[in-house]
């Protein structure tokens, strides 16, 4: 890796506005939430090309004509929106914001479980604990608080976490079923919904979600419903524990967007316990989103952020991983990368 | 005003992008504030073109390898740093983060005034009430704490405070005083700054500051530990309350980044009260930024920012305004323009 990576070349004068852009950002993100949440976007975007003027807006979204105003003119300087004359248009930025189930997806998470901890990222990071996580419960991590974590958090956090792992479940499927597969054993398998796609794909698999026993709770129930109890199993069991031992008897192990919640040296461990349950015939999918294999800038730059929100939000020691180092903890484990796939 | 305002066109996929930057800023605020106060961007800087890695910069900053890790890929993404193999030299708008003392006021108003309380923004919007107030004391509106504030907030709204004030003072002493000035009543004159200019640049001038009293406490000791007090007198009044009236005798009222604090009824009112005391002779000096007539976008952008701040932080209901506005209603109050000069 020997190229110039990151943003493109600026002149010293676009440095001192992007600089401003950065020392404001918490004004332009809070700007913009309302300017989703109280439907002024949907209003100039209704309003299409002709556009719409500040009076009318505050009419039809009930807020005061200084609200509407001081929102719209910053609205126009960080590019949500175009002013001419006295009426307002929807910019392309403004389009994603309102239209775009990604963008949509990273500003609750961003609003409802990180904005108010990410304040803590200084002392998460001098002492390794999350500890803006108290701005949301009284855990040591998060992930023994993800059941109960308050209602706009509780949303926010499954939506994140399921728009970026079911897309691609329906790819993994093919992959995972190309070769005959009785049992699964679904490590961190979360609220079941991998475990579902299974059952439906297949009608004689079993799955066995091994995951903290309050999550299983989750996962049961959720099964149970959608009527496949009889080939489901749980299995208790916190991969950091020294002691017990991994669940046995599953010839696929499933790691989706698990190890990425964990150090390198917690990797490792889990890696290695797995490879004691594991023969030759086991066959174990590590699936993760790795920045340095990101196609767009803006992928590699929402992994990296999301490295934070495991910093000062979820454990204070896990990230997203550069694919490398993650190979390094693979090699070290015993195990044998037989494949290596971009989607 | 037909032209087409506002930052440069952007293709759709810029727009995404600057979407999910959008919905990501916090984090980029957060983390910029770490890079910089934990000495990484200064290590990195003091490094020059060379550059330095990442292990050198944790046992720099006492920081781990893990902290460091998450804040130099995310600072690489953001611009912050650049990265050439494994390692890292200072960006331009690392740079301006590291030594503009403009971005640093920014910066720190943000943090310590504004970051908690922006979270506030749609309910001050709701009700014309600073809402996120609270996360820095029980007042009503800003000035009635401005004398109290809890420690890193109010060393950081007065410097934000002074460095847009204390660089213009200069310039406007010499206007001021090229004429004969016997008195100049200085409203809303806040910790008495300018007051101390005036009796510095001329040795017979009399200062009256009208304010809240216990502004004036504040400012009648900085004062006379500056050996004014002779010829400084305080004179309490809350600009906003109906009964009463306002100090007469002055032939210079000195309005200074004043009124943006009230919103346009109020600033109508406190017009018309001041041309009550008013004679053919007495001078009246506005002394504002426009958003509008700023020759930088980044200079706009931090106005228009700033309004958001008036929203839900300072009293609810008061903004950076439009220089068109502030010009009616001096119309309406019946005063005069002499003279519109830009700096």
């Amino acid at each position: 890796m020997n190229s110039h990576i990151g943003p493109p070349r600026v002149t010293a004068l676009e440095a001192k506005s992007l600089a401003q852009w950065i020392a404001f950002s918490p004004f332009i993100f809070q700007a913009t939430v309302v300017m989703r949440d109280r439907g002024l976007l949907a209003s100039v975007d209704a309003a299409g090309e002709a556009g719409i003027d500040a009076e009318l807006l505050a009419t039809q979204t009930g807020l005061s004509r200084y609200g509407v105003g001081v929102l719209l003119d910053f609205s126009v300087d960080i590019g949500l929106i175009d002013q001419v004359g006295d009426r307002y248009t929807l910019a392309k930025t403004g389009y994603f914001i309102l239209n775009d189930e990604m963008t949509k997806v990273n500003m609750d998470f961003t609003r409802d479980v990180c904005y108010e901890a990410l304040a803590s990222l200084d002392d998460s990071l001098s002492d390794g604990k999350p500890r803006g996580l108290v701005a949301l419960g009284d855990w040591e991590n998060l992930y023994d608080g993800l059941t109960s974590l308050p209602g706009p958090a509780s949303e926010s956090w499954f939506r994140f976490d399921h728009f970026y792992s079911d897309r691609v479940f329906e790819e993994f499927l093919t992959i995972v079923f190309s070769s005959e597969v009785n049992e699964i054993l679904d490590v961190g398998g979360n609220t079941g919904r991998w475990a579902k796609k299974c059952f439906a794909h297949d009608p004689n698999v079993k799955v066995t979600i091994m995951d903290l026993s309050q999550q299983l709770e989750v996962a049961a129930k959720d099964i149970k419903a959608a009527g496949y109890s009889e080939r489901f199993n749980s299995y208790a069991f916190d991969v950091l524990r020294d002691d017990g031992a991994y669940y046995k008897g599953a010839d696929v192990i499933w790691m989706s967007q698990f190890l990425d919640c964990f150090s390198e040296q917690e990797i490792l461990k889990i890696l290695s316990h797995a490879v004691e349950v594991m023969n030759q015939d086991t066959v174990l999918y590590i699936i993760e989103l790795f920045w340095d294999r990101q196609k767009y800038d803006a992928a590699r730059f929402s992994l990296n952020a999301t490295s934070l929100y495991f910093t000062c939000v979820a454990n204070g020691k896990s990230r997203m991983y550069h694919s490398e180092t993650l190979r390094a903890l693979i090699d070290q484990s015993g195990l044998v990368v037989e494949q290596d796939t971009d989607d």
